[in-house]
């Protein structure tokens, strides 16, 4: 049913089971309930309608129709084009007003100038929400599509219909194997909500997710948010039980005022992680092409956003990293960690690095007692280790039992609350079979049960494969593993932020 | 002939051409021919022997003496080993003293207290350097480490033999096949040097400029630096005509003054990429434990290296990251780019953020005039595109033929530099066969003749073979990738940074 050489999607497949959930306390609040309700057309739809389906996967329409059939979707889907009588197997219809059955949701995928009339059809029929996907409205900042934008939306509320866009690449719910309509990428369903202005963005943050073991409640693109905009979409996840933390791109908002009454509002129970688009002059001259936002002062913004106690963040990595950070890791009580270098050797560097970086993001390593040292002594006692904090195990680490004891004395300790262990399998896997890795691996992960843990460990060299599988296993095992020491940092030091914050202690800048 | 379960190290394996080395005019100096030779012995050994070498692979002198057999080195390798007459097939002997042939160089991997017998004897052999791998000398702090490193040293100088150590990896040099003893990556000669005070910073930086495409003329690490020392490599990789740029890590130095007249003295005629370990409080005490080095203050080193016209940088990513861009790009005249959002759709965020990213660097890009968007209006003419820099090209991307022609228009502009290209590949590769996103690429590449073009591609998601093949035929091209926005921007900055000190301009900070 594809095209000649596009490869299947993979959508469908199940990437495997990652580790469990922390439990993050949830303050009841006042919920909307009727939001709540509203929203289901949108992630529990029980019907969704392709206005512009096609019969090509090269084109957007015909795209999401294989999606939607083919991610585990379990609603009905609707194909609608005007002379295809079948779509890929399924009964296609010329417009949504002759669909037999009620329909909860409707992407819309034509040209804009034929938007209104599919907006009115969708009012005729009775759907709840439609998503437009379209491109050509308030975003060109030309008067035509100012005026087609403002029509639409004109004729959706007078009919009761919600709208999400347009320019804009919709929503998704792994839990209901509901996918980005151009976008294959469904991983396991989680708790962490991703809501952006942007639906590159919301298409990066899932392909990172999905190789990281971000697990997603509910991602949104929402582009030029013309009726549903950002307020309504973060009161809902306010609301929402399924979502235990909140990713956030904007570009600009409607009343920056609201929003930040509403983030101050959400953070006391969820963290929210920010990052903000249009921050320089020629950042805000592009967000206002893209998405015809009125990007504000930086400033201004920063220290809102501080006040709130909401995470702003620089980057989508940072934004994956702090959001896996939420997800894999309880609320932490304190900025002080151990930090244990690559068990095995060569680790030295990596000692002075991990120290500098993590202390220049004001992340303590408090140095062990003299009764902690001359504990670890019995265990670890070969030339090249160092037992202090940072910790180098060196060739004791090639000891799975060793290992073990060396972390359950440290999960043990009382003045910190993580472990972050760094590893290159690349340079193990050199000297040793992959079972001893495996085993020196499990040693690891083992205290994870009294104290979190945290591997770094870098891409890069000879074993790729390797690295990756083993990554996979430390991900499963309930361990989040960054590619690197300063976004390993960046990310403790974000969450550390959040819960003095919620504790109304203060890490400063 | 290694342990069971082991696989077999893929050190000798080509991992494939790389791109052009640009030319970089290198300034005649006056060049120490002493020490060129001296050095020879190390780079270019006619033989080695392995002091503590060991039939089994899972033993450090064991996995040496494979990498060395194995690696395509084409001098003669001798095991030295007091009760083996052979080992993986080659005749081994119980002293370097009793091997029958001259030995230039000795990897000695032996316990510590054993190290002064086997200088000894490498003095007594005619042994010209010998690098000792083993632990447990002044790094540890302890005065019997310390007066066991000033003995061997002592007799070492006495005996006219030159040490690299203890405490140390070693050296790797691609062009003789030459591998870190305990490191089997080996990848295509080229260009750029990297020393270090780290042994497993120089395994990290193997391996990710071995996935990257980073070329190295030589690389070195000297550990605790007894005789052979910082000062004395860089003199050396100051005047060796194999290397271009000089990548340098280092925790502390015996002598900081003269440390900066001679980078500043390299800085003049070859480009030199610094990494600083022990800057804060946990860092310090770390570098000691690691190499006995007394790092000194931070903001003394960084001035004085911004004063030298050194490139500091933060990290082991921003390293590879900047010697990269030495590496594949010519010396660029400005910090004003082009950059193109993702052709083929989803690209406004991402516009949006380039342009934050690189502003906030102090990188330019400078708006078009009117005539060259009428130009460009000409071929990019679709919903959604955007004809400013950032230009977002949108749909039009899909074509190769016309994108070829925004290519070629963008290269013919005279006041910018670079283009840096951002792509997803797994987004393309949902709606297109994999011949038609390559044709793509080529039309990204076709540019390069006439101005450098640089792709900025994020790891993630359901396409990890296929984009990481894309990338691969990038770099052949002579297209250097980079994981994030960020750390391409770092890159350019450092790089302009430096071309600017070179012509008496200056970026600031």
């Amino acid at each position: 049913m594809l095209e000649d050489g596009v490869q299947e999607p993979l959508g469908g497949q199940v990437f495997g089971r990652y580790g469990t959930i922390q439990s993050i306390s949830v303050v009841e609040l006042h919920v909307d309930k009727n939001r709540l309700k509203e929203f289901e057309a949108i992630f529990n739809p029980r019907s969704v309608a392709i206005v512009g389906s096609s019969s090509s996967t090269r084109k957007p329409g015909g795209f999401a129709t294989y999606n939607f059939l083919h991610c585990g979707y379990n609603g009905r889907v609707f194909p609608i084009n005007p002379v295809e009588g079948e779509i890929m197997g399924v009964p296609a219809y010329p417009s949504v007003k002759d669909v037999p059955e009620p329909v909860d949701y409707a992407v819309i995928m034509i040209p804009a100038n034929m938007v209104p009339k599919a907006i009115d059809e969708c009012v005729a029929k009775g759907v709840k929400v439609a998503q437009i996907f379209t491109a050509g409205f308030s975003e060109t900042g030309e008067e035509e599509g100012i005026q087609l934008q403002r029509e639409l939306v004109a004729r959706a509320r007078r009919g009761g219909l919600r709208v999400i866009g347009p320019n804009c690449a919709g929503i998704s719910c792994p839990l209901r194997r509901i996918p980005i309509p151009t976008g294959a990428t469904i991983g396991q369903p989680g708790d962490v909500a991703f809501l952006s202005q942007s639906g590159g963005h919301v298409q990066s943050m899932l392909d990172m997710g999905f190789s990281r073991g971000l697990r997603y409640s509910k991602v949104a693109a929402f582009g030029n948010g013309s009726d549903l905009n950002v307020l309504d979409f973060l009161e809902y996840l306010r609301d929402d039980p399924e979502t235990k933390s909140i990713g956030l791109y904007a570009e600009g908002t409607p009343d920056g005022r609201q929003l930040y009454r509403l983030l101050a509002e959400i953070s006391r129970n969820k963290p929210v992680v920010f990052m903000k688009g249009g921050k320089t002059r020629a950042g805000i001259e592009a967000a206002a092409s893209h998405t015809g936002s009125l990007a504000g002062s930086e400033t201004v913004w920063a220290a809102a956003m501080k006040q709130a106690g909401v995470i702003e963040v620089n980057s989508l990595e940072e934004m994956v990293d702090t959001l896996m950070a939420f997800q894999y890791l309880p609320p932490l009580r304190s900025n002080r960690l151990l930090f244990v270098s690559q068990p095995g050797g060569a680790a030295g560097g990596a000692s002075v690095f991990a120290a500098d970086v993590f202390s220049g993001l004001g992340l303590e390593l408090p140095p062990f007692t003299p009764e902690v040292k001359e504990r670890l002594k019995a265990v670890v006692n070969s030339p090249g280790s160092i037992l202090g904090n940072p910790l180098d195990v060196s060739m004791v680490g090639r000891v799975p039992e060793s290992l073990r004891q060396v972390m359950s004395m440290l999960s043990a300790l009382p003045d910190t609350d993580l472990i972050v262990v760094m590893q290159r399998v690349t340079f193990l896997l050199q000297m040793m079979a992959p079972a001893d890795v495996q085993a020196i691996n499990d040693a690891l992960i083992s205290s994870r049960q009294s104290k979190p843990v945290l591997l770094v460990s870098q891409p890069g060299g000879l074993r790729e494969v390797e690295r990756q599988a083993a990554e996979k296993r430390f991900v499963e095992a309930g361990v989040p593993v960054y590619p690197s020491f300063h976004r390993a940092g960046m990310a403790i030091a974000n969450i550390v932020r959040y819960w003095q914050f919620r504790n109304g202690t203060g890490l400063g800048d």
